[in-house]
């Protein structure tokens, strides 16, 4: 089958990434489309309009059918000049904002910026010093400051708990430390004694034996740290000891680092709030 | 002036990053309104729906005012118990799958989390390759491989570099090093040796004096490295060494570390795709 090809547009007065997250999610329910993805953030001026009006049609002409535009443009004058082109324009702010105002009774800023940009002070510093906690408690350093953690990955070599401490850090501003379950502990089904006094923090990685057999190939390629026989062993290992020790999992073989991220969060009962 | 109290619900059948992305866009948008948010992700569930309409109702007791509700909730029948709820809710898909629908004159695939989940294998590994770049490659570790760089950040102790670059690698695969500018190089008005061959690649973070000084105490108290004067001094050098060389480069002070990757990405025409 011959895929359909269109042309997608994110418009922004600023970082692009609200009107980039709203567009991804909508056209991620459509199969069989071929996206050709065009971001243009920080247009505020009208003569960069202009240029994006004539690469819109540009599109229309290649590819048949005209583009998507998704735009959070806040200044009417540029939104103007872009609805001049043979585009449909699905604009965030104009479909939401004005029923927010009604609802609130007072009409809004209309301030660029104000969402990705640095309002708070204290949220800044307060993503900073987590990912700064992070990279000083990543692969089990530091375990004597654990109890300052707000939660504890754990789990074998390469099952993904330091991109997922760093989202946590980055995203949620949360503490989050990470020991690596090793070989040497496998003998003793027990956990590791710098985790005894901090289980309540924990929280395990686990993924398919074929999936970690994968990503191991891809470092140390036909090793036995590599090798399938090796990846089973220690994935039924671990299961086992978060079992015994009731510490909450997850299998992360088929999910996102952002839904790794949330569901911990979720299970955990940690506060958050997405920055960014 | 004592502000009003709303209650803000995020709705979704997953992480819940859509709606929380989109309608904190909408109500930075509005001054003078304290927020109480409630996150609810994983709501896939009509047991669970019917705990949310119980919550919604008691937030309009509390406040006085009904709540607004962000939802991105797929499942029909999970939105129909929550509008029966006294609040208002704005539905992302509700309102924009339809039109898209007819534009591409297919219908949408009604599959929860499509936007965050795990679509495409290469991107998740890219990713993660792209985290351990950073990992591997910061505060001036490794340069021998800084020609296999994206990018890559230059600037003084405490300047954001490192945060920055852990940003543009997991929200957006970039592979991004960095390498501090220190006391030692400032005597010469000239660029580290190991930086030479990849003049192309830089890019400068400065800040305000005030600002890198602030971030110094809280670092090493009324040391020499964070008085005021000896920051003064590292940013003028900078900022001189930036301009001499003709390295692109920005001042961070009142921006988020979004805007700080948006426009790096932006300024040095780097493709970027938002992961998440």
């Amino acid at each position: 089958m011959i895929k359909q090809r269109r042309t997608v547009f994110y418009l922004s007065d600023r970082t692009g990434i609200t009107a980039e997250t709203l567009g991804h999610s909508l056209l991620t329910q459509f199969d069989g489309i071929d996206w050709e993805i065009i971001n243009v953030p920080f247009l505020d001026d009208l003569e960069k309009a202009r240029l994006v009006l004539v690469q819109i049609n540009h599109a229309i002409e290649r590819d048949g059918q005209r583009p998507l535009v998704f735009s959070t443009l806040l200044q009417p004058e540029i939104l103007t000049i872009i609805k001049q082109a043979n585009c449909r324009v699905f604009d965030f702010f104009e479909t939401f904002i004005n029923p927010i105002e009604v609802e609130l009774n007072q009409p809004f800023a209309r301030m660029a910026g104000r969402s990705h940009g640095l309002q708070h002070h204290w949220s800044y510093f307060k993503r900073i010093a987590a990912i700064n906690y992070v990279l000083a408690h990543d692969d089990g350093v530091n375990p004597k400051n654990f109890a300052d953690a707000d939660i504890i990955l754990i789990g074998v070599s390469r099952s993904g708990k330091t991109p997922t401490c760093l989202y946590l850090g980055l995203q949620y501003g949360i503490a989050a430390a990470n020991y690596p379950l090793t070989e040497e502990d496998m003998p003793a089904l027990q956990l590791p004694k710098v985790l005894e006094n901090v289980r309540s923090k924990l929280f395990g990685l686990t993924l398919s034996a074929a999936q970690l057999h994968f990503i191991r190939q891809e470092r140390r390629p036909n090793s036995q740290y590599a090798s399938l026989v090796q990846c089973q062993q220690e994935i039924q290992w671990q299961e086992s000891l978060f079992r015994q020790f009731n510490i909450p999992y997850l299998d992360t073989t088929r999910i996102s680092i952002e839904e790794i991220s949330a569901i911990i969060l979720n299970r955990c009962g940690l506060k958050r709030q997405l920055y960014g």
